[in-house]
């Protein structure tokens, strides 16, 4: 059965409210700038003059990539795992989680396919379908049902969140490999020839990146589905993308803000807007990555990142590094006050 | 009495040491992009593989601008003395403040020249200087007396925020009129032509720029000093700019890391890096800000601004804004772990 998303567009008719709420602020019209954006678009996603941020989760889904038997990863496939476990050590040393504590976001790790027997105390929800995706050089990535079911283990972590009171998320991914099957992605939802989408990953040199661009243009030869949108994430999927898809469609249903992380969590928003165009609404781009391809992404989806800062790491951390622009945005219209109340001449 | 700075250039000896512990956090070499050049500035700095960030203050400097009769902001100067009062309203319902409140900033507001008599009972630091700079178009903004007293103002201040344990200050402002003398400094400094140095300050239209301009212009055709950068900045100078030089100066000689704000800062750091060019080495550039001129500034400098949100506000908030950030570098020196302590193969 096919899971449907129904994500409602933000009422649109407390613009102007919001909008006259943000212009009498004591400062000059539009001299907080994006933050005055921001302040807006929170507004309208949470139907509030005074909205505010709950409980902020960082959600990492993670699994493994067949595609990476073709050599298309610097990285060994191994690492995929060996992250896992390290994100959720209890000491806590990674690179998201210095990010998380700093931020006050609780971790979620999600292991939607990872290669490997992961370690049963560490709190990893395990939501593992298979063991890694088949190699789409020689097929579809995943079944039909697979698909399905990644989309709702998304769906249904975010809705966990939701319980907790969490009202933003931000999303990352681990899994060796991904950058290739978001290129593949942005290349069919955007039209952009695949050799602009194709990127060095984690490290690849020139020859590494031209070998990875000639793999992945024959697996695009050799697609022989039905050419929709589901069934293209399907045959070029992750299970840890597919989830996140389904985490942000579901996200978006449910009106809680989604913090977008990278090329490959923006190449999922792309394609959750395949789904339903209506959840980039709720979407806010932390950052522009270093990953090539990502802001020819960004700006084709008409993305404005908050942060560009050469990030390339994934696990969510461009996301969350935005996270304090977001608060103070909604800070900035829970706690100034206007002209009036402070008795400062208006002079514009 | 000529003030002088004596300030040191980081020993770069540890520059190795620093930039091999960064590269063997678990992350693949450079991912995390702008944090790795942040922390090995802040390591440099404070000479340490640890570095760390302490009772970070942002320190407003106010005073009045005679230059502001010509007509050159669409804010009447009243606005100087009201914003000040409000900043230091116990509410805190100003723009500075919500900023502060978020990022755990001490607030300092000086007052080093504004045109009123402000209240006793707020904490803003009494430094008035005078009751506002002269009209510079008519003859120097400030004696020579004047313009060492406001580096001594605000290098004074930053030894009582080294004392209180401060080693991260950010510097901002408040003064109707100062992106005019922010304009001709940066064109003295940068050779840069005036006419793309000045822009709309708080709000002015085209028709204003063009007189703004105008006047500029014949100010600096007037100019009849010795044409060094110290009489430069004396003769259109605002006190509260001579001020944030001092304490720039000030902050680089103690080895405390200098949060910069929007234009009017930049400039100043401009000015300061004219008495001692190793105090760029202290500085991190908050933010690019919406004031035209304001890239093309940072853009001479070789400086990279860690945020670019349209902001314009001035009184910090750029700077203040970008400190998590700087704060997430720290972190991740401190609290990343490497690959070996992680059992993560290193594959570069």
């Amino acid at each position: 059965m096919t899971h449907e998303f129904h994500i409602n567009q933000p009422d649109t008719a407390l613009c102007s409210a919001l909008q006259k709420k943000i212009d009498n602020l004591t400062k000059p019209r539009g001299s907080l700038g994006r933050l005055e954006s921001l302040a807006l678009q929170v507004g309208l996603i949470q139907q509030s003059l005074t909205p505010e941020l709950r409980h902020p989760q960082n959600i990492v889904f993670a699994a493994d990539h067949g595609i990476v038997a073709e050599g298309v990863s610097i990285a060994p496939k191994e690492v995929t795992w060996q992250q896992v476990c390290h994100f959720t050590h209890p000491q806590g040393t990674g690179g998201v989680n210095f990010l998380c504590r700093q931020h006050g976001f609780q971790l979620k790790v999600v292991d939607v396919g990872v290669d490997f027997d992961l370690p049963k105390d560490r709190g990893i929800i395990d939501r593992k379908v298979r063991r890694g995706t088949d190699n789409f050089l020689h097929g579809p990535a995943m079944s039909e049902a697979e698909f399905e079911r990644c989309l709702e283990i998304g769906a249904e972590v975010v809705r966990e969140c939701a319980a907790e009171g969490s009202n933003v998320l931000s999303f990352g991914e681990m899994g060796i490999g991904n950058t290739s099957p978001s290129s593949i992605w942005m290349s069919r939802f955007t039209g952009i020839p695949l050799a602009e989408c194709v990127g060095a990953g984690s490290g690849l040199d020139q020859a590494g990146i031209a070998h990875k661009l000639d793999v992945l243009q024959r697996s695009v030869d050799g697609y022989a589905g039905d050419g929709s949108p589901r069934d293209w994430m399907r045959w070029f999927g992750g299970f840890e993308m597919v989830a996140a898809v389904g985490a942000m469609l579901q996200a978006a249903e449910l009106g809680i803000v989604i913090l977008v992380d990278g090329f490959i969590m923006t190449a999922c928003m792309l394609g959750a807007e395949q789904l339903a165009p209506s959840v980039k609404e709720y979407a806010v781009f932390g950052h522009c990555g270093d990953e090539s391809g990502h802001r020819k992404l960004l700006d084709t989806m008409g993305a404005q990142p908050l942060l560009n800062l050469g990030l390339r790491l994934g696990e969510g951390t461009g996301a969350i590094c935005a996270y304090p622009i977001l608060e103070s945005a909604v800070r900035m219209i829970d706690e100034m006050d206007n002209f009036r109340d402070a008795e400062i001449t208006k002079y514009f």
